[in-house]
């Protein structure tokens, strides 16, 4: 077999079988196929796309290039997350310790944040203490004892992720749907769950501004997670307006403490919920309806608060910081940004508040960026609200004060303010079974 | 400026200007910009085309990458060209010693053979003595004197297409027509003629198959050499069938000889006068029809033969061989190829033929195989004569008897032989006039 072969067929619109994507794939790692013949293939993939059984095998076997997580030794049904990336979105904060609380169990691996789009392990880690780096078997251990644990990727997992991925950075390949399905199942596969939930965004803060785009790469992903033999289903939701009101780690604790209290910011809360008793129906625990009236009762009644109180104690985090956010580490300023027109906000460029985080230190331009916890915003004003010139739209934190006027700006330039009150959004907009069937919502 | 957003453009579709073409060729040249991207714009490119104004810029961006010959110390009129490359394609030979007897100044750089197609530089090493590698001063001298000189390719010209075409040649993305077109035409452009004449080959034997990829190819080629300030028209000739009966370096050397003593096969004598008339006209001495009878004449007259004569001498090979083709090489064996069946030759993969002619030494399949100057076939009958069973269809030389299976294979699967007499081929296409006009002939 040789590499140039495959390039040529997948040229030519055909279709790469099994064994060629695994010697693609293996000989990509260890080195014998170079980076030139690989970005080719790339490109050609963007143009001509793969087949759900391509896109299936690569993911395969982009999984098996190095670890595989055997999470057999934790007993009970295992479910995962995955959440394709916004602003605001903590759901995993609540989700994990509301389907954990219901006895399904949630072994975690998640990542940091880059470019706009936060990340778990940094939101986690705004909690004095807490661990995310923690050894397999401790991992486990608290899986098995607390219900869910949640780390940082550990090991050598996938390590033709991390290769394809830096070569498609610089090639102008990140851009294919089946290479962003690929990339983002090959880390789910590997990570070991028996049912996975795919969070899939759209709008302007998600990756895929278009719906129609996120349901073809909603598809695409349930078609490989079925493939490899996992429950697996997606929702799509709105990213076209953050999450919540909070952007920014330690915030973002706060938030989703709010609503694990029974309280906290409507979007988030219904958006949580849906993505729960999708997780729970993935284990066989009811009907979505059931399913969500049981996720409602463990905000009520204060499990699944406790589940993260108990994981956070278990990962050696101070848990006293979720009854009293003053004890979180605090931005020494605060600034406000006011409206400077009365209306109606009629959208908000969601990557661009994104982007105004990460001027405050929230977030990271590059992988190797420092971040701030305590740095972030709380949004006072959402899309569809009415403001009066003068109103405070959101309020900055940071740790030094010059950040606030770019960051101040970029967000301004976020809000467009008119006259006329906008249509209502919807929080989800469509379900992927796991057959690949698309049910919109009404 | 940065690789990855010319990447990103040119996968959108969008054209680069020629700043952003600057940049990539001087930076590959330089290796600043790494083979991974560059593939992927190759990829990109194979994918998406480019503009006419795209190619010339590209094309004089790697022209400009290295010496460009300027060939002002010779006075007059030079025209050159160039053929797409074929099987029995000897029309150099004939050529450049019509249109120099005439007059018009042939300075002419060559290549070599690879894969089923020959090489002028190999066909003329088959003359005892023939030197082609020769310094720039002699080749000027001699270019002033006889008015024709053919060398190799020397010093530093066009690295960005050595660099590139060697990229291209692992990475699948030899055959997009830009590409094609710029790394042909860099060449000519360094090479310094005023006028450049292309012959564009068509069919089993050509490396663009079809008529209309033949064209579009041809109509590029004539863009960037008018796009460049050159005087550039193409004719599309014929390759579905070799070009005359000779394939195989000396056996190439003597079949033109024929022809310039006035005989010869009436194809290649018919597509050699039409280039050359092409040439003439292209160098201002008159209307394609007089130079047609112009170049007719040199044949009659024994002056293009002289002219051919005079140029072996300067370039140091054995001119006695022309005069008798015994003192050539000789091949130690020969072998006959005989006709299965009765019928008429309806059909001659001429790729096939040629790559017969390799299995015998007489081309190469890579770079470095050395060549077998006295190997070859000769063709005894070609499309739409009739043959009987057990007639020999060609005669096999070699240097070494075991050649001969299976290269006479090759051949005889060559031939496809049918009850009904094919219809005739016609020998020249169309021609493309500088400014892009195609004129389809009667």
């Amino acid at each position: 077999m040789r590499m140039y072969d495959l390039i040529e067929k997948k040229k030519r619109g055909g279709e790469l079988n099994h064994d060629e994507l695994h010697y693609m794939v293996d000989g990509y790692v260890k080195g014998e196929i170079p980076d030139y013949q690989m970005s080719a293939m790339l490109m050609a993939i963007y143009f001509n796309g793969m087949s759900d059984d391509e896109t299936t095998f690569l993911t395969l076997e982009m999984a098996r290039s190095g670890d595989m997580v055997d999470l057999s030794p934790i007993e009970g049904f295992k479910v995962d997350k995955h959440s394709t990336g916004g602003v605001g979105d903590k759901t995993t904060l609540i989700i994990g310790p509301v389907v954990a609380a219901l006895g399904v169990r949630v072994a975690k691996m998640s990542g940091r944040g880059l470019g706009h789009t936060g990340g778990t392990i940094d939101k986690l880690e705004a909690i004095p203490g807490f661990r995310t780096s923690i050894p397999r078997e401790e991992f486990f251990d608290i899986v098995g004892r607390v219900g869910i644990a949640v780390a940082g990727q550990s090991g050598n997992l996938v390590p033709a992720d991390k290769k394809l991925y830096a070569l498609r950075d610089v090639t102008a390949t990140v851009d294919s749907i089946p290479l962003i399905a690929s990339s983002i199942m090959s880390k789910k596969l590997a990570a070991g769950s028996d049912g996975i939930v795919l969070d899939v965004k759209t709008g302007s803060g998600a990756f895929m501004k278009t719906l129609e785009d996120s349901v073809t790469l909603a598809r695409k992903m349930v078609a490989i997670g079925t493939g490899a033999g996992r429950a697996c289903t997606a929702l799509i939701t709105d990213m076209d307006v953050p999450l919540g009101f909070a952007i920014g780690n330690a915030l973002e604790v706060i938030e989703s403490v709010e609503v694990l209290k029974g309280k906290g910011p409507e979007d988030l809360r219904e958006v949580s919920l849906r993505l729960a008793a999708e997780m729970l129906h993935t284990a066989g625990r009811g009907s979505a309806g059931e399913c969500y009236h049981m996720a409602e009762k463990t905000l009520r009644d204060g499990s699944a608060f406790e589940t993260l109180k108990k994981m956070t104690e278990a990962q050696g985090g101070d848990v006293r910081c979720l009854e009293n956010p003053e004890l979180f580490p605090q931005a020494a300023f605060t600034s406000e940004v006011k409206a400077q027109q009365s209306g109606y906000i009629v959208h908000m460029d969601t990557e661009a508040c994104g982007i105004a985080s990460v001027l405050l230190r929230a977030g990271r331009s590059r992988k190797e960026d420092e971040i701030d916890p305590a740095a972030g915003i709380v949004l006072c004003k959402k899309y569809g609200d009415r403001v009066e010139e003068g109103q405070t739209l959101a309020v900055l934190y940071a740790s030094d004060r010059d950040l606030f006027e770019a960051a101040g700006k970029k967000l301004l330039d976020a809000y467009r303010i008119s006259d006329s009150r906008p249509e209502a959004k919807k929080l989800i907009y469509a379900r992927i079974s796991g057959s690949g069937e698309v049910r919109y919502e009404a």
